[in-house]
């Protein structure tokens, strides 16, 4: 089914309300399912709602707490999140540093007591917009080997960055590992194996079976650099802001407690460096120079970073959102109860 | 040949201050460059001595100016390193960058006008020793192409981050490609061939023969991963710093113009964030964590970043530092002009 974006994210918003959340913080997660949708990143879309609202049903994360700073300086802020869903502790800590860095020129959050917030560049680009170059990261439950191990101990952390310029801005949204979990879980579905690289399994060797993988570990990038990667997250998210590291917390598909998830985000301020038209200017240039260098053997096209995800915005905008008819009927079910009804 | 650390620190120091260069920028450079010897990275060691020098006495690297801030605000400030010596700039850098941080809780620093600066890691130690999270990177010359692209566009930008703890800092440094351009270099010395996946040939396409990958590019870890993460680095210290991308800028080993490379800097005051002995202690515990999961296959222990070079500079410290021949020769080639004598 399709769906124009504002209606899509119209209903979310009343399901996420008739479910007893405050109206700003439904405000806010609705705007962040569907800024997934939009960017083509579905996987963190509206079919997390389901889960999300379980969740609150199930008194896991709250649905009346508003997050609250707990210590301030002129350039960094401690948030605690309050078990509130995901997306309104990141998207408050990401409104505290740019307001913030407007005075200073820069400024850093750590968030505890959160939950999973979505994609990561929904808080990145929000810098972005503000001529500032925006950071983020999460920790998640454990997922990842550290180079060397044969147990996972950091969680496929995203890292995201976005950069403002004249044309499309520059946002890196990326996981440490080599592939997302998801990938192992679609081809054990699929009965397929998968290429040597991606997981080891449980006594640390590489393994082509998608199980033994899911039950193993996956593998980081760049072997010991993503791996460090991964572990300076983990460092940002789970004891600078104290929420604890990966092994420590809680599943977002278990409901045996709140997920205690860290965030750390931050906001640079580019005219504290320079002219901001300048610098604008200045990343365009750059885009322009990449697009126009030789492409490998097998592309048509030399991609940046948040180039595919701004394009699918734009399409999506106008063509409306497809949503798959499991999603659809998982959305119905959320309204029905309370006599919403999904329209395309 | 084998040096105590001291001895060879003081031969280097002389040898800069001989070339001209003053008494504070040669303790800099001679304190980064036995640094490197220490913790293991003899890449950017004693053996960049002779290029410095010869950088200098050419005029293409100044030896008298000093760095300048030519913008500042409470958390972040752009540096004129006035074609100084790389380290120069850096450390001035990092030292302003932990001053302001400890007013406001982190401060950010953008170099421009600066040169090779040695192992990343030196400056976010700096950090470490004073309950900072250091971070650094800097571009240099082109050697990475871009995912999708047949030409190089980003430098081996590397990327450090350091951690203090209360046993050993975790410190990682890392460049976003699968390896060092010098695995290639010495492949083709030694008449090697190089897996697939180190790096492309002109065409981009995957190559096995060294030269064809060193007249091609470097391939990035993971793929559209370490490219943007490289990307990010170019933004960083090219574009915010007013620098320069990497292939705009000048290379070490060539006498056309200065350097002109960026750097970005900064650093994250753990008191404004939490109790510094909490943290130093929950990092040490994660450490611990991490050293009791069990091995992969092949692995005898899990190190963490910054693990062998801790052990390396307490090896070194106490056995001293053993020097190539060839290493030696150009060393005691640098001094003899001035009359300064290489001493075991």
């Amino acid at each position: 089914m399709r769906f124009s974006h504002a209606d899509l994210k119209e209903y979310c918003r009343r399901v996420i309300l008739a479910h007893g959340v405050y109206e700003e913080a439904a405000e806010t997660v609705a705007d962040m399912l569907l800024d997934a949708e939009l960017t083509g990143v579905s996987s963190h879309g509206v079919s997390r709602l389901a889960i999300y609202m379980e969740r609150v049903d199930k008194g896991l994360v709250s649905k009346d707490s508003c997050p609250r700073i707990l210590r301030e300086s002129p350039s960094a802020v401690v948030i605690d999140a309050a078990n509130s869903l995901g997306a309104v502790g990141a998207k408050f800590a990401m409104e505290t540093c740019i307001r913030k860095a407007r005075e200073t020129g820069c400024c850093f959050a750590a968030v505890n007591n959160s939950n999973h917030f979505g994609a990561a560049a929904y808080y990145t680009r929000m810098a972005a917009r503000e001529n500032m170059i925006g950071f983020c990261c999460t920790n998640l439950t454990a997922k990842i080997a550290p180079y060397g191990a044969a147990e996972p101990f950091m969680g496929t952390d995203p890292i995201s960055v976005a950069v403002p310029s004249d044309d499309c801005p520059v946002v890196l949204d990326m996981t440490p590992s080599v592939v997302a979990l998801g990938k192992l879980i679609l081809a054990q579905k699929l009965g397929k194996e998968i290429p040597v690289g991606w997981a080891l399994d449980q006594e640390g060797r590489p393994t082509t079976d998608p199980a033994a993988g899911r039950a193993g570990s996956l593998i980081p990038i760049g072997g010991p650099k993503g791996s460090g990667l991964a572990l300076i997250v983990e460092v940002l998210c789970g004891i600078l802001t104290g929420a604890g590291t990966a092994t420590h917390l809680h599943d977002l598909y278990k409901f045996d407690a709140p997920q205690g998830v860290g965030h750390f985000l931050g906001a640079i301020d580019v005219s504290a460096f320079m002219d901001v038209e300048a610098f604008r200017a200045g990343v365009s240039a750059m885009r322009k120079e990449i697009k126009d260098l030789r492409r490998a053997e097998g592309f048509s096209e030399v991609l940046l970073p948040g180039e595919r995800s701004a394009r699918s915005a734009a399409g999506k905008a106008a063509e409306g959102i497809e949503v798959p008819e499991l999603v659809c009927a998982e959305l119905a079910a959320l309204g029905k109860p309370f006599g919403l009804t999904l329209r395309t």
